[in-house]
């Protein structure tokens, strides 16, 4: 049976997303890379770069562009696109590659989605979505698929850490600890490291909420009331979490060693650790979707659009870990 | 002029403080090392570690103990100790090195304190501080110099973490972020960097908040309302201190290349990576004292007093730093 495609979205056309895209031709990989993309925007953009590439129309191809090709699915401009410049004209084009990507997904015409960055300010000032806020990728993917949460990974080589909230101020954290909200989590996260990772018996490590995980109450109850009597009833059923943890000591290898994720309870809790030991080849994984979603960690770089000094590394680490994700998903379904 | 000793309380008992304190025999230094200890306890430990070491009663003596010797002020135990059980009619005795600790460094009869471990719960059983709770080392010295705030700061040989709060419920972080505790703050790190670091011009690196630094007031306030009114005034004093910045990318490379401190905004923020970079090499400084205080990373490991197994590297390093310190302290004043 052919392997289905794995499609790359390009993002903020006056970014970096193009160039980078582009470095994909010649990636040699066993599933076909579509590139979702304005075809003559790639076409420009290679031509600025000094790249040869071949982009070639997707049309449902089973085998993977060989040579300096890429596939490409071409969705059209509102406007011609100046370098580094945002235009609101432009906002719908993303979306339009977004929309593309996740309908291919939920169809089953694709295995996964690898995103380039966008510009939420451009998208929200231009309301292209029907007067509602675009939030990000993340939630963009989870509405369309029609799931009530979704899970923030970030990975690097050595680390995986899951978040039980995200992009909230942070007065708002503790009250968004709940039960239900880290039952919802958990579930997620332990079907997606069985089925997307591959990992039959997950070992998963907490961190507490409050400095010192709480230190028996003393620092805050949330352990004692909220988290610790949720994580009971997991290892009662014989999942491998352990107790929440105080976050500085949990990010050390006599930790770490054995373990396949940590759920983190908030970001700055998680982040700053792996983002410190693997900037740049960090990826960020949505857990949840009923298809693989993986994402670059950086940003547009309006300024070195068609410069050259774009770097795709972190593409590449986000594009080999979707087609992993991906292998192991379709095996595990 | 002979230089000012330096303090070593030995902590609980039972755990492993007396055990580290012999390793400092034979530690080569400029000022005197002083043990604050029981005697016999010392003698007892060492017999039970197989280590020779000469104990000297500590009478003011202006040059550092030689060879195996240690400088010792010798404290009464109120009952013997038993390796590993914490006694409540020994708490006084934890205490009474503390206070002969701070006596001496308020008289400018030692130079700064390093201390070993306590099991804070015995002490508070105990109710040794005349009905009042004991907090920790850092609040008992902060009490006992008469100051309105100190600052905790974790340090290895390549990152200094301050901190604007710290045992704090993450619930109560967002509240206890005012501007008069930022200045506090952040007077007390830029004085202490410049007298006690000899740093002359610090550059500082702050981190925000919320995630992403608030994302311009999309994921949070604190950073618009609070934060930056205070980071630009110093900026426009000439103090070198940066935006509020995310954390998650604060604690990388590119930005901390320069940096002499960040100042997180409270304990999970900045902790998780300085411990995950340098896990018992990191010394504990508390900031806005009139003397030099370090402290070991550890606690007492009550399990593994008098086994041979315990690690005197964590009060090494919090030696060495205090060392320094206090020599670029009385320097600068």
């Amino acid at each position: 049976m052919p392997l289905k495609p794995l499609y790359i979205t390009s993002g903020e056309p006056a970014g970096i997303g193009p160039d980078i895209c582009l470095d994909l031709a010649g990636f040699n990989t066993p599933r076909p890379l579509v590139v979702l993309a304005n075809k003559s925007l790639l076409q420009q953009r290679a031509a600025e770069l000094g790249k040869t590439v071949t982009l070639l129309d997707y049309q449902g191809q089973s085998e993977p562009a060989s040579g300096s090709a890429l596939y490409v699915k071409d969705l059209p401009l509102a406007q011609p696109v100046i370098n580094g410049q945002l235009n609101t004209a432009n906002a719908a084009y993303v979306l339009a590659q977004l929309t593309e990507a996740a309908r291919a997904c939920m169809r089953g015409d694709a295995a996964g989605v690898v995103t380039a960055p966008v510009q939420k300010s451009v998208i929200n000032e231009a309301g292209s979505l029907e007067g509602r806020a675009f939030s990000g990728h993340t939630e963009f993917f989870q509405e369309y698929a029609g799931v009530p949460r979704v899970v923030m990974m970030l990975a690097t080589h050595q680390l995986r850490v899951a978040l039980v909230t995200t992009h909230l101020p942070l007065k708002d954290v503790a009250a968004a600890i709940t039960q239900e909200r880290l039952r919802q989590i958990l579930n997620i996260l332990i079907h997606d490291l069985k089925t997307k990772f591959a990992i039959s018996h997950p070992k998963i490590l907490v961190c507490g909420l409050n400095p010192h995980a709480g230190e028996g109450g003393y620092l805050g109850r949330e352990e004692i009331d909220v988290i610790e009597p949720v994580l009971a009833s997991y290892r009662a059923q014989g999942v491998d979490v352990g107790h929440a943890l105080p976050a500085d000591t949990l990010f050390t290898p006599k930790y770490l060693k054995d373990a396949d994720a940590v759920l983190a309870m908030y970001h700055d809790q998680g982040l700053p650790v792996l983002k410190s030991q693997g900037f740049g080849e960090a990826v960020n994984i949505t857990l949840g979707l009923p298809f693989i979603r993986t994402s670059v960690d950086h940003g547009t770089a309006l300024d070195l659009a068609g410069s050259g000094k774009a770097s795709s590394s972190s593409l590449f680490v986000a594009t080999e870990l979707a087609l992993q994700l991906a292998d192991r998903y379709e095996a595990a379904l």
